[in-house]
This record gives structure tokens, sequence and C-alpha cells, in this order.
């Protein structure tokens, strides 16, 4: 019997990484591939050279967690911003949707996720320590909670509220502008300058 | 006025290329980036890794011009494989998706795509040529046309059996157990190998 033949084991490999990533199945990964075939090397190299270059001068800021190609990022050592507000998010790419806004001009403190024990993730998983050193250190007035209107995002401001207010700081949440059960990094930026303004005491 | 920020620039210039890839709208792409830079950076490697090396050690069989790692290719070079039946194809993808069915014993043509007036493809600018060449030099029994079973593809088979058959070669056509309309990449097994199995003659 005749062998059976696949795909040269190169395209296996790649239709296999591409299918790992997120929202990526095996039909869009085997058409990424043979996209990638048919453009000029030159353009499959730039973007392998953009996936290094991505890992290697992306780096967490020391203070926020936010993504920063320095350290100190650019929002922690820009003395226009407001340092006595600090505004926390779940993810780093959540700054760029409220930065988007024009609306904001404090800081920024990214927790690394959300508080979910189905995934094992807890306060300890967080950067929740460094947010309370934080707040010790450079005595805010104000933490704006601006985590997902969803269940976890809710849970983890809800934690949040009760470990920060004891320290004397206010603690707000934003407004329920944002659509319940969606993501923060999809909604429009009028939405988000609305959630911004109505935030309310908790 | 406080400057708006927006995400490091290695960040938005792989956002960027990411775009580009069909089916990867901004969204997902800004997705796809910061998941990999929460994964470890020899997964990243590994990505960029198998990118070039899908370029560099991939190429086109002189011959049938499908996908492969030699030249002449796996398919062109097995002497097990019916050298009389050469199987047309419109992509090096639908080679493979036709290999997955078992069904078919002979040899490949990739066309490199199908006539499409509207996008400037007409047969000059497919291996058509390198089929009627292939025919005279091989002298095979029946050509199989498995292009899609859309416009396209419809119009390409009408053109190369009014082409073909002067030739004196049987040629087919893969029976309509395929979904009109559709793409032959996204077919299942079973009903590719009902389409060759009940083929017609043209």
């Amino acid at each position: 019997m005749t062998q059976l033949r696949q795909a040269p084991s190169p395209i296996a490999a790649l239709i296999n990484k591409f299918s790992k990533l997120p929202t990526i199945g095996p039909k869009t990964a085997a058409r990424l591939v043979f996209h990638l075939l048919n453009r000029p090397r030159h353009e499959a190299q730039s973007l392998a050279e953009a996936i290094i270059a991505v890992k290697d001068n992306v780096r967490f800021c020391s203070i926020c967690y936010s993504l920063a190609e320095s350290d100190p990022c650019e929002f922690c050592s820009d003395d226009r911003r407001d340092a006595a507000t600090i505004c926390v998010v779940a993810e780093a790419k959540d700054v760029y949707a409220i930065e988007r806004t024009a609306a904001f001009k404090g800081r920024y403190h990214v927790l690394g996720g959300l508080i979910s024990p189905m995934d094992g993730i807890g306060p300890a998983q967080l950067h929740v320590k460094e947010l309370v050193e934080r707040i010790g250190r450079e005595n805010p007035r104000e933490i704006i909670l601006a985590t997902n209107p969803n269940a976890e995002g809710e849970a983890t401001a809800l934690y949040l509220s009760r470990l920060l207010l004891p320290l004397g700081v206010t603690v707000t949440r934003l407004a329920y502008g944002l659509p319940i059960g969606g993501d923060l990094d999809y909604a429009d930026e009028v939405t988000i300058a609305k959630a911004l303004e109505g935030r309310r005491a908790l």
C-alpha cells in the first residue's frame, strides 16, 4: 500500500506552534503557514524578528508592573502624572485601554491577573503585596479599581477594597458604564471614559 | 496636558505584523502579543525559528509544484505511486486534504491558484503550461481535476478540460459529493473520498 504523505515537517511544526496560540485552531494555523509560504522571505524574517524583539526589549516595570522598554516605565518616571491616584488593572494591556480615553492622568498598578480560585489564582499570585507596599511608600490619595466588570474582576475589587480601606486610602471602582460580562480591553473609549467619570467610593 | 502613552514600540510592531496575516484583526493580534509576553522566552524563540525554517527548508517541487523538503518531492520520486494518474489541485495545501482520504495513489499537479479574471489571474499565472508539457512528457492515462467546487474552481476545470481533451488524455472531475460553494481544504475526509470515487468524465 502506498504510504500516506503528510505536509513536510517544517510546515507541520509551524502549524503545531501557531495552533498553541489563543484563538488559533489547526485550520487557521495551516492557513497562516500557507500564507507565509506564499510571501517573500523577508516578511517571514521580519515577523520572526518582531517576535524575538517583543520578548527581549519589553520588560515589566518594577514599580507598577506595566510593560515598558525602560525601568521604571514611562508612567512611573513621568512627573506630570499625578502620583496621588493609582489605577489598578488586571493586565498590562488594560493600561492602554485606559490611556486611549485620555481621561486619566494618574499612575497605574498592574495586578498580573484576577483572583480566580478555579484556576488556582489567589492574591499571592498577583502583585497585591507590592500594591500594599507601594501605598505605604507613596501614600496616594485614591486607588481606582479598574478590574474587568465580570465575576473575577468584581471578586478582586471586593477583596482589594477590604484590604486597602483600613490603610486610610480612598478606594473607588469604575462606574457601571461598562457592559457587564465584558472585557475591559474590548470596551470603546467613550464607555471607559464614562466609567472613569462615574467612579464611586466603596 | 499629560502625554497619551501607547504600548512600547516592540509590542506595537508585532501587533502590526500579526494583523497583516489572514483571519487576524488588530484585537486578535494584540491578544497574541500579550500571550507571547506571558510565555517563556524559549517558546517565542522556537516560534520565530519555526517561521524561518518553513521559509528556508520548504521549496516547490520542480515537477508537480507541491511543497517539499527535497526536489523532486516525495510524491514524484515515489515509484509506488501511479504515474499514469495526475490529480490537479489549486493549492499545495489541497494535496494534503486529498492525502488524508488515503483514497488516491497517483501523482499531483499544483496549479498555484485558480483562474480569476477579477484578480487578474489567468492561465499564464498558473502552472498550466507546465501541466501540458508534463502530459506530453509523461503520457498519463487520466487527469483528475480536483479544483474547488466554486466559481473559480469550475471555470478553471472547464478551461483545463477544453485544453487537455485534445491531447488524448482522459479528463475527470471530482464528483459533486463536495458541498457547493465550499473550500476543498475544509471538506471532511469521507466527503473527499466519495467525490474521488464518483468522479465523472468530462
